[in-house]
């Protein structure tokens, strides 16, 4: 078994990690050693998760060498975005097929790019062979102590709201998609501003990574609540809108369309204004859905309240076809 | 594309998870949440970092599914042996083909077993659809603030010192290996104790993941210093020495061959017999091997101190064939 570490992967290990931000905040030690050495921020607490973009499954051939870079990370930050944490440390393991060992360079500048927009700096990680490309990355951020926004928090009476617009990311698939909606797809932008500008105002967050209604259900049943929400009331783009009337269920793609890495947040109703000032100072606006409810799980209704039985959402990728 | 988990892959990450301890010191909010919370040990600094086992690089089909996971974890765990930090928290990323869904739970007992042994609990994580079989984890450990044991440190006139035996894993790969010498290649013991143990007393540590003398190369280019060692006194198992004997140089797989996950330490003389007990205490031999000597590269002499080149050492993964 060809196991080891030879002079190519050393060479390409240094061209990817040339185009990274490898310095920041608490990084005694970066990339180079065994391992980093870091500092955590004093009186605060850690907020860590991983996530890999594949291809064929994350992303398509559509999508760029920097498209890859990039999403790979932005998806990850979501997750900080939805716990309210400012983002700290990356750790970046790339795989690709050696044909493919081009592409790093492109992939490290994408991934540079979303990671200097963001504040992160990458502490370390590797490069390997593999017969398909894929970037899996573990983000680590701090909250102050206590004040992770977490899942479960939610209770009955408290606004669903939700951040910019919905259904972009999954319109931005089709193909012929207006550029602004394929952007959306394939260079998510985080809500990190908006995290932690509601951390201390919302009672629960999830970031929309599955879709609306299913994401919405895990908070719900991490809170043990229901919700409530009005499917004309979710917000949606004017390029969402010229889109969506030419053929499908001009609501489903918001409903369930998935990879928009908006916020949902559950928010008592005396909080509502402070947090949409707050969220129009992260530049994006806050806009209510519906209502959380005893109960469980989500109920869709039009507008004169009659329930909206949505198709099975999401295809089941780990199922063999 | 389908970019969303469904049903299928839900129900497989509970499969997954279902095996491994996912509580432990600091974890807050574990698995589950969108991240999760970490509270840092007081006074510490932490020590992170990622490496992936791919089928067909890292592991073959010799490997049942328990020793791939358990050799995913055990590779990283040998960094922060490394590093000299004790082990916290783990966030792993199964990507597996759909057919081999039920493959995911063997994966898990294996990577489960291996975290007990050592001590690390599984923070997050995620699993997702793939072409091939692959695991990539991040690990965090903890050492006393400015302790952490670097690279870079040796000085000239330093001991060239290594834990355990080399080579083992090496010929543990050859078809109809003896049990023992298949088992370092698919279930690597990393030195955690001994590390450490070592870390007050050595200078500069490295794991042997490439072979002794690219990674001892790598430890003296950090350190800018140059190495001699000796072949023959490089320790060798009994099980080495009779299957070594049957063909081949019989010294190569020890000094070239890689993934024994042995330490590698600069260590001032006078530290020799202390350094030694605390091996012995931490379970493993310490065996001086050379010295650290002005200049730069790693030289290997024989008996009567005549250099010996070696072939080659690890096959360029990174080069399509």
């Amino acid at each position: 078994m060809p196991a080891r570490r030879a002079t190519g992967e050393f060479a390409l290990i240094e061209r990817f990690t040339r185009a990274l931000p490898l310095a920041g905040e608490g990084i005694r030690v970066g990339a180079g050693d065994d391992a980093a050495v870091l500092a955590p921020p004093p009186g605060e607490e850690l907020v860590a998760t991983a996530d890999a973009v594949v291809e064929g499954v994350h992303f398509d051939g559509q999508f760029s060498p920097e498209d890859v870079g990039w999403k790979a990370l932005a998806v990850n930050l979501s997750d900080l975005a939805a716990m309210g944490a400012r983002p700290l440390w990356a750790l970046v393991c790339l795989a690709l097929p050696p044909r493919r060992a081009r592409d790093a360079a492109g992939v490290a500048r994408g991934l540079g790019a979303c990671a200097r927009r963001y504040g992160i700096a990458i502490a370390g990680g590797n490069v390997t062979r593999a017969s398909e490309l894929s970037v899996t990355i573990t983000v680590i951020g701090a909250v102050p102590e206590g004040r992770a926004l977490l899942r479960r928090g939610a209770r009955p009476g408290d606004l669903v709201a939700v951040t910019g617009t919905l259904g972009d990311a999954a319109l931005g698939r089709r193909p012929g998609a207006p550029r602004a909606l394929a952007l959306r797809q394939r260079r998510p932008a985080p809500r990190l501003s908006a995290g932690r500008a509601l951390a201390a105002l919302a009672r629960a967050a999830i970031d929309v990574s599955d879709g609306l209604v299913q994401d919405l259900g895990h908070l719900c049943r991490a809170s043990r609540v229901g919700a409530r929400i009005g499917a004309a009331d979710v917000p949606r783009s004017a390029a969402y809108e010229r889109l969506a009337a030419r053929g499908g269920d001009p609501l489903l793609p918001a409903l369930a369309g998935g990879e928009d890495y908006e916020l949902v947040v559950a928010l008592p109703p005396a909080n509502l204004a402070a947090a949409q000032a707050a969220a129009r100072r992260a530049g994006t606006a806050l806009t209510v859905i519906g209502r959380f409810v005893r109960g469980r799980g989500v109920r869709v209704v039009g507008p004169r309240g009659e329930p909206i039985a949505l198709a099975a959402g999401g295809h089941d990728h780990l199922r063999a076809p």
